[in-house]
């Protein structure tokens, strides 16, 4: 019996990508050992997580927001902008070594100050991984403009200001790696979003001696958060060459943000750091970004994954509105 | 040993159902073949979801519903609204086949129109099932009432106009299916709470092309989602003899809805949708309502079905207030 | 545009059940308060947890039994018996007490022996609910048929002769509320399932001291689960008026009921209770039975309330077939 | 083959505790059988929750909400304050029954006149367990204190002012219970954050008939929360000698609580519950607090104990703050 | 400071793939559009599952297939058997459509034929989808090779010889479907491990009529289950052209693949059905196979797709060992 | 009201611990600083994963092993053995660095050392961890008596004989370090259990080209898998002075042990691994164990934990006959 018996059919196809693209990852090219000399913007992932204080599956963040780009379109609607005309790469991964945490954050700053250097124009964005790949990217970025002054835009519930001496370079240190490896200038950090019990006063007293600027979630909703940080870039904008964004997705809520491994009640919502994220997208100072501390294998419904991928999306949209 | 020995104890009982309702399943009333004459509200479910893009289990959501209202009363303490007053009956499911997605879509129009038909005066719920049910259920009421203009509004994530041609009468076309047929105008539809990277740029154009009037989230909140909602019902009122309320719950955020086939970061509250579905409800031209695309089995604690749940009974609130 | 114009279509129906049963929930008819006088079994639920040492929430298996049903026909495969012919009814749940347990208990001594005296010559079967209600179940049993001798058939992970003195009637002393209160003879009792590190040693005494009979799992290997139930059954037999098959849950090992109480690893198979279930089933004295310790919310995958409602027909299987 | 051979190490260590209290878990001291004079603040588990309507685990908050304190530092960085100068100790857990909840409650009143007799002028924390703890804990304070009026905030979902002689002491009768019995007048009971359709009209009408004062979360949010229960303090502070919060967690909205026995949409949000309890905490008469129905085993991500715990320490904020 | 000074470096590397395969995703090409001459094996994903009676994922097994073979080596350590020798081509997906499921199926009898015509000396392996596919793909067999008689060796819980007239092509029905197109015919195929209370008599008088072959998995074990293959294999041997073997996962135990549809207790184990997987790929008549019903978002731990992916590589060992 | 007036009570208590050891918890004694003469056995947690090829959170297993302890009883009933009279300790956790890998790695050597020192006639475990810790505690066995010569019994998936050039001392490389560096010799290896494909073909000719012995689970299962343990322990017995034996938890099938890093179909029951362990405990020439790569954050409903803690418990049964 041949229920289908009689209906004419077109002729049957194998399954085929796109020519045009729609979702994300129609647009996003990986590279492989080439290098695009025309890239408005890079992308790389960088799976490293074993430098974290508790057990982080953050270096399979790369991997999963690649894969979450299927659902996502290059449209963004709010701002009537479509990312597919903005000529963005994908690099790959920096290499991990399983048991040696030194070269394997050797290899991110070589990789950043690589990529600066290929791309020197270009936008550049890392997925993290953890933390402490921040304070390696903004060596490597160092390295390949050494004369160039770097400011921080940093959103997180956290200082990560913690003592060196005691964790060594991890995702609690990042900060005050870069303050005291004389990197960055505490004058040029602002830390937007802290909140609750989740810091402890030498940390505070730490950030009130180097004059790094920081803002509570509290303080920050009283403008708004997209203005506060409007108002730290412009701060920066006329004090250094270019600005860092590093964004801990553990900033935001746990009812919004359950996949971060020390996730907390009482913090951003996404809606603001989305905006926040296009705000620091659109400022022309801001050279590079990362998103990190974001764990897929303790998400709940992949939201997460969703909220950190949307995050970098809503940077790009600044990027393409400059 | 008997540890009760000496008790007076009442007499023993089996457990038995209540006689005056204080949950809203003692108070829906399962109507099996018969036809109540005078119901002021009639329920049914459209379990149907193998029309979906990407699997879903919205099939399954008339019973999680059913066994959701256990746990809702029927009193609404912010209105002071006691819905048992409301003659609602539950007219069962609409049977769907296994295979055969014309012969259930059909099915769908023939019960539409026959609910209309049978309760010209009455609101009429239908708890989805995917979104392709929209179009199936206005062409019902236009058969039934063909004289009637009708217009929509929706709250979703998504403009619901892709091409016919490319999938069909699936979850991602009703708007386009009833515009194209002829059923109702573009002018005459309201799409509420769109957002973020889930849209295409053609279908924008698309909606401008054919009048479709369209609210980001972003928009809608600076008056308010409730009060965005009632100006396009004030707007529609002038111009239609009939409003069809429809609720794709993938406009909730990711954080309050997990359980939509496509959950999404950056969308509207509950308490957001739950006001808009009251206002819905109290405007007197809505006579028709559905909720679409709620995934049971991808739920996390059931806050999904709860919240679909009670947009049931917001809107239900709606109507007893009119 | 309808896309399914011209097609022919048969008149269109509202979903209906079945006339001729083909799954469990279209084969139990609910009696609501009638009392059949031709029932061959008849089960009830038993919807009663607050008794267990740990948090549980067994109350809730009767409900989700009924509503597995909808996965399971009437005929059993294996053994070519159609259970569709065998005249059981559900009589409903035994009413509960919020805070008084003691009237939880009543209650059920006084359903048993109700329903002992309706039904002399059916099987009964109890839907638990924790393990405490097994003694008040053959507390009712004994109040409706004082002068005959009960037997017990026990499967399960622990003694259940816990101190009454400590715990009262909770799940862990069952078995002793009915030794200490000569309801059954200790020699009279068969435990076979126990294994692991989950009793204390004065338990093992009680159990020597008062003659009672246990087959531990790795003994009851050696010749098989079933086989070592149909020995104790046979031994009962020359004993005692009637037996009593008490199935708690958690003897079974966790990876095929993650959902008891407290879930052991080096517990039972599935298949090996199926087997005695049946066993006991067919045996002409076995007059009564209970399902007792299985908590719905701490299922995966509903995989212990299968096992739990397939326990239920392996048991009907074996009484269809004497 | 030696990886690590010519490094210099320094001698190998086992963990250790730190001298300097950081973390919460650092800073709580349990007591044991002794019993410290010079507590500012006390706190103790109540963990009971059988006394539930439906089945909770809330029972194991005391021990979730322990072990969740390494996951908190003592540092409110919003409010610049370190708890870690107040002298709070753990005085462990009341003693609960496995099947007499009556001993249970018992128990617990005696616990309570306890605590404040030993403690008369500290402040005192009960982690419960569910609901019908309050109204026993209320009583104990008012035995060891006879001629004290206590007045009550409320933070809730429901009046809890079900029928006594329906459910008994559960957790859905506190407030009556204490309206009953005399403890407190219900013109001294203040409860904010109702919402939905959770409540009977029969409630509302018994609330209104008694003068308890209540405020839905949808009035409280137009002047804010936090400025409502203050105004609730304020309009206390005249009337009684002290004032007892009880913060019932299913106040919370499902997507910040899925925790806890009945969760549901439209609640509070944790920003606003955590600033009420701050609020509370500071004024001078508030004197002891519960956190209540809250149930780790329905938890998801860990978020609803951390919320709790979070509550704990934003009430304690308040303490230090006075 | 830089924690890593002083230390020499090899030269930094971006991530590569390996040009030896160890794992199963360097071993397994994927061809595009080319089609190779030299395949011993082909694969081909068939995401189809809106098909099925219950909503199912088991569209997105091909991909989680894909995915999983990171997990797995080409070494089959048991047999001491590569299979990176094996020359095996990825083909890509049979195209979808969202809601003509006529069109679906069309497809996929037409890629079986395609396939067959252009490797006619393949194995060839269909990774589903839902057991509706099974169907079409022996059709397309059968009109790429007309003359030759089939054979079926299945795998199952059920007899999948419900009623077409009731289903249509679902998944409860491909081996009528075969049947009752002549496709097949009943005394060619042998189902082996039906178990429990899943099937109708009806279906079993079907089996009977038509002179289908069964085994119990009760009976199957008595002299073991790959025996029994063996045995199957045997007889079809000598009857037919060549064996068809098609594995339905929901054959397995619930605690063994929670990932299917309508999870069973009291199936099959993993280690039955990898070994009787292998007896499948090492009998020289069996040219083709499928995995069906495996729906990874009902997964657990990701063990199902394990066990899926697992039975693939077992028929492939036997496969390679012929 | 109160509605226990007039019940005479017992003084009211708080919760204490029990005297007579019955629950795990209440035996093992954590003995901080000291170092008690008299230990039969001492037990120590290696919290380091960090190490680990993919994300591991094996670092949490001690404690999560601790708070199991809560559910076993020290008493084994089916060997009618009471652990309770063993002496044996509990000497807390090994000092871990967070991102100094060597250091962690040294810090085990130290304790491994330091524990054969002062317990030379002890038996000790070790609460891993990942597997990577084995080398060290075997090289700290070394140094504290190196003039004894070490057998190994692995119980494993995997051979763990990765090359220590590309990976340096992680979990897949454990078995080659120790052979590499001289600690063992390859015909004093036994590793038991091995299945699937899930090791590489240059493994097993490292395996033969050093002599170590292994048998696939399959070939184990013929004879019994403690059987096979039995006998390679008899062989090790006239050969070494001692045996090690180590227990990667991911030997078990993923049906039993979802909760380790990689876990796969196919491999062994927790009854075939408690009886291994009961025969390895009870062998006088195991000294030292292990158990590693047990993640508690991947596990389901708590099973891997309480399998994990099962086979400390069956081990130490093992000594306890000695």
């Amino acid at each position: 019996m041949n229920p289908y018996e009689g209906l004419e059919r077109p002729p049957f196809v194998w399954n085929q990508h796109k020519d045009v693209p729609e979702k994300v990852h129609e647009w996003i090219r990986p590279v492989g050992e080439k290098r695009p000399e025309d890239a408005e913007a890079v992308l790389y992932g960088v799976p490293l997580s074993r430098s974290s204080i508790s057990p982080s599956a953050a270096s399979a963040f790369p991997e999963a927001c690649r894969r979450a780009w299927r659902g996502f379109t290059t449209y963004n609607l709010d701002e009537d902008v479509n990312l597919s005309g903005l000529r963005l790469y994908d690099l790959g991964d920096v290499k991990q070594h399983v048991t040696d945490i030194p070269q394997c954050h050797q290899n991110i700053v070589d990789a950043s100050a690589d990529v600066k250097r290929h791309h020197p124009g270009s936008v550049s964005l890392a997925i993290g991984g953890d933390h402490s790949i921040t304070a390696m990217i903004v060596k490597g970025l160092k390295e390949a403009a050494p004369d160039k002054t770097i400011g921080i835009v940093q959103l997180d519930t956290h200082f990560d200001l913690r003592d060196m001496r005691e964790l060594g370079p991890a995702n609690g240190t990042p900060i005050r790696n870069m303050v005291e490896s004389g990197l960055v200038k505490g004058e040029h950090i602002h830390n937007i979003g802290l909140h609750g019990f989740f810091n402890t006063p030498d940390l505070k007293d730490y950030a009130d001696h180097h004059g790094i600027h920081y803002t509570t979630l509290k303080q920050a909703r009283k403008n708004g958060v997209a203005e506060t940080v409007a108002q730290a870039l412009e701060s920066l904008g006329g004090k250094v060459d270019c600005v860092y964004f590093t964004c801990d997705m553990d900033v935001l809520d746990m009812a919004y943000a359950p996949g971060v491994p020390a996730t907390t009640p009482g913090g951003m919502r996404t809606d603001e750091l989305f905006e926040a994220a296009l705000v620091c997208g659109r400022h022309p100072k801001v050279m590079a970004m990362d998103i990190v501390c974001l764990d897929p294998e303790k998400d709940v419904a992949g939201m997460t994954v969703k909220a950190g991928t949307h995050v970098m999306l809503s940077f790009l949209t600044g990027v393409a509105m400059r």
